[in-house]
C-alpha cells in the first residue's frame, strides 16, 4: 500500500535490472551484478545527509561460475515474482517468498534457505535503490505504537482512516503499519518526538501523562525498532520539523537502540537516508545517571564490556560525550534500566528525570 | 482501569491477607501462608470449568525461620504498596515493583530480584483469587491486535472509546490493552475467533480479506500469547457465545501455544477459569497436512524430539487426535510453519486451506 508513483518506479528499476542482464546477453558479456561491500570498513559519514553510508567498494555477483549463475537466476525469478506482486497490488512477507519459490517452474531458481532470499532482497533494495517495502515486501512483525497529539490519515485496502493518536484510539496507542508511507500527518500539537525503549516505560509515560502535559508523541521502539518505527520517525523530524529523542536503558545494547534510530546499521547503510534521524539525541540513562541518581544497577558482564569496547572503536560513537559515557561505564563496571528510575518513586521519571534532561538539552 | 468493584474487592482481599497475618500474631500463633504445590503433579482436571486447575496439595510459608519471616515481611510490604495503588487508582509493572522496594523503609522487606518479586505476586494471586490485573500490575509488554467485524468501547485514563475493529482502526488492527476487561462488547458481525501465531500469516489473512469474507475475528497472538490477549479470547468466547480455534504452525512449541489458549499453563494454572478457553480447538499445521499437501519442512531437532514426547506424557494432550498427529510428526521427523502454506501460492491457505478444515471441524 504506497503511492502508485512508488510502485511504477520500483517496478521500473526492477525491470531495468532484467534488461541490464538481457544487454549483457546480448552484448556477448557474462551477466554481472554490481554492490557496495556491506562490511563496517566500508561505511563512510555522509556530510550531506548526516548519516553513514556505504563507500566506494563494490563486490561483484558474476555468472562466470556454476554458483554465481544461480544466484542471477534466482535473481531473475524474484525480480519477476515482485513486478507481479506490484502488478497485481499484493504483497507478501520474506518467508512467504521463501516458501514460494518451492512453486517456481525451474528448480535452480528455488532458495536453499530464507537466509538466501533474505539477502537477494537486500541486494536488490541496493542495486535498485528502491526499498524493500516498495517492493511490497512486509517484515514478520512490526507492532510498535504511536500515542500523542497527531492527527493522521492511513491509506488501507479498506479505504482512508483518519485517526487521532490520542483520541480515536485506546490505552494500546496506534499501531504503526508495516508501510508508514501510506500515512499522512494532518494535524498535529506535537512539540517533541520520545522514542521509549521498553513497554513497561511506555505504559508509565502514558499512565502519567507525559504526552499530553508536554505535548509529545511518544513512540514505543520495542526494544531494536523495526524499520516501520525507524522511518516513522524520521517522517515526523523531517515532514514535521520535530526534534527527536530516545529514551532507553543505559547499557550497550541500548546505545545500539539510539544508533539504529540516529546513524542506521551497517546491515542496512544503503537505507540510511530512508530511516536514519542523525539529529535524534539520546536522553537515554547514562552511565553519569547511575552515579548521579543513585540508581540501581547490575553489574556489566563480560559480553557488555566487549560491546562497550567495539562501540569505543565504532566511527558512529566517536563523540566526546559517548566516549566520555562509555569510559566512565567501563570503569563503573555497572549498568541500570529505564524503569530502575522507579527506585526513586513511580513519579520521578516524569516529574524529575525527563523534565530536568530535556531542559538542560533545550528541548523543553 | 478495572471497574471500581474490582478494586474494591482486590483491597479487600489483599487486607484479609494482612488481617490474617495480624490475627495469627495476636493468636500467638506463628504467621504462615498455605498456597497450593506449583507443580505438574499437583494440576487436575476440574470436569465443571473443564480446565486444568492446582489440586490439594499445598505447601507453607512460615515464619518460623528467619528466611521464611524475610517471606512474609516482604509480602506485608507489598500489600502495603498494592493496597494503596489501588486506593490512588494507579497501576504499576512488576519490574518497577522490584525497584520501587528500594525505597522501602525496611531493607529486609526489599526484593534481592525480579524472580523473587514476580513469584511473591503469583503467590498473592493464589492466595487472594484476585488476578494480578485487578491488583493493577501491568505486563512489561501485550502488544497482541484484534481485526474483525467488532465493535468494542474501551474505558481508558483518558474517557471512553469507542472503536469498530475494522472501521475505525489502520492495516496494524486494534491494539489490545494490558487490562482487556475495560473493554465492553457493543456488537459484532463475528461467526469466529481465529487466532493466528504469526504476525506474517496474521498479515496475509488480514490482506486477503478473510476477515470480511468470513466474518471472523482475527486475534494475533505474537507467539506464546500475553494474559491480556487470553483472556480477551476467552471473554469473546464466553460472552459472546463465539467458536474460537487457534491457527499455528506444526512443531511442538506452537502446540503449546494452542495449549496455553485452551489449557492454560502449569504455571499459572491458578487462572485457568479466567485464561483459559477449553473449548477452543486447534486448526494450525498438522502433522498430516504435512503428507497431505506435501508442505516444504524442517527437519526435528533434539529439542523438537524431546518437546513432542513430552507433549505425549502430558495430561493435556491425553486425547486420540493429539496421540495420533504427535506420534505421526516423531515418525515424518519433521515439522512445517503455517507460511509454509506459500508453496502452494499465496491464496492457498485462504481460499483452500482454512476453509477445507473449518468445513471439516463444522465452523463454517
Amino acid at each position: 500500500m504506497s503511492t502508485k508513483q512508488d510502485d511504477e518506479l520500483a517496478k521500473e528499476r526492477l525491470v531495468d535490472l532484467a534488461v541490464e542482464f538481457y544487454d549483457q546477453f546480448a552484448a556477448g558479456e557474462v551477466p554481472r551484478m554490481n554492490i557496495p561491500t556491506r562490511t563496517k570498513s566500508n561505511i563512510v559519514f555522509d556530510e550531506d545527509s548526516k548519516v553513514w553510508v556505504y563507500g566506494d567498494r563494490t563486490s561483484t555477483r558474476s555468472a562466470n561460475s556454476v554458483r554465481g549463475a544461480r544466484k542471477l537466476l534466482k535473481a531473475s525469478y524474484a525480480i519477476e515474482f515482485l513486478v507481479n506482486q506490484l502488478e497485481e497490488d499484493r504483497s507478501s512477507t520474506l518467508r512467504e517468498l521463501y516458501y514460494l519459490s518451492e512453486s517456481w517452474d525451474n528448480e535452480e531458481a528455488q532458495f536453499n534457505s530464507q537466509d538466501e532470499s533474505n539477502q537477494l532482497i537486500e541486494d536488490l533494495e541496493i542495486v535498485s535503490k528502491v526499498t524493500r517495502e516498495d517492493f511490497h515486501m512486509r517484515p514478520e512483525e512490526s507492532g510498535a505504537t504511536l500515542m500523542g497529539p497527531l492527527e493522521l490519515r492511513e491509506q488501507t485496502r479498506r479505504g482512508e482512516r483518519e485517526i487521532h493518536c490520542q483520541k480515536d484510539v485506546g490505552e494500546g496507542g496506534y499501531q504503526i503499519p508495516n508501510n508508514p508511507d501510506t500515512i499522512d500527518f494532518l494535524d498535529h500539537d506535537i512539540d517533541f518526538v520520545l522514542c521509549v525503549e521498553t513497554g513497561g516505560m511506555r505504559d508509565r509515560l502514558v499512565e502519567n501523562g507525559f504526552d499530553t502535559d508536554y505535548n509529545c508523541l511518544v513512540v514505543h521502539l520495542k526494544g531494536q525498532p523495526a524499520r516501520a518505527t525507524r522511518r516513522i520517525t524520521k517522517r515526523l523530524h523531517d515532514e514535521l520539523d520535530l526534534p527527536v529523542v530516545v529514551f532507553t536503558d543505559g547499557d550497550p545494547w541500548s546505545y545500539r537502540i539510539y544508533g539504529s534510530v540516529a546513524y542506521g546499521s551497517i546491515k542496512s547503510a544503503h537505507l540510511s537516508e530512508y530511516l536514519a534521524t542523525p539529529e535524534a539525541r539520546f536522553v537515554g540513562i547514562q552511565p553519569e545517571d547511575i552515579v548521579e541518581y543513585d540508581l540501581p544497577t547490575d553489574p556489566l558482564a563480560d559480553s557488555d564490556i566487549n560491546a562497550l569496547e567495539s562501540e569505543l572503536e565504532d566511527p558512529r560513537f566517536e563523540t566526546d560525550y559517548w566516549t566520555e559515557q562509555i569510559e566512565l561505564q567501563l570503569d563503573l563496571e555497572k549498568k541500570a534500566e529505564q524503569q530502575a528510575l522507579a527506585a526513586r518513586g513511580l513519579d520521578f521519571v516524569t516529574e524529575t528525570y525527563l523534565p530536568d534532561r530535556l531542559s538542560t538539552m533545550g528541548v523543553l
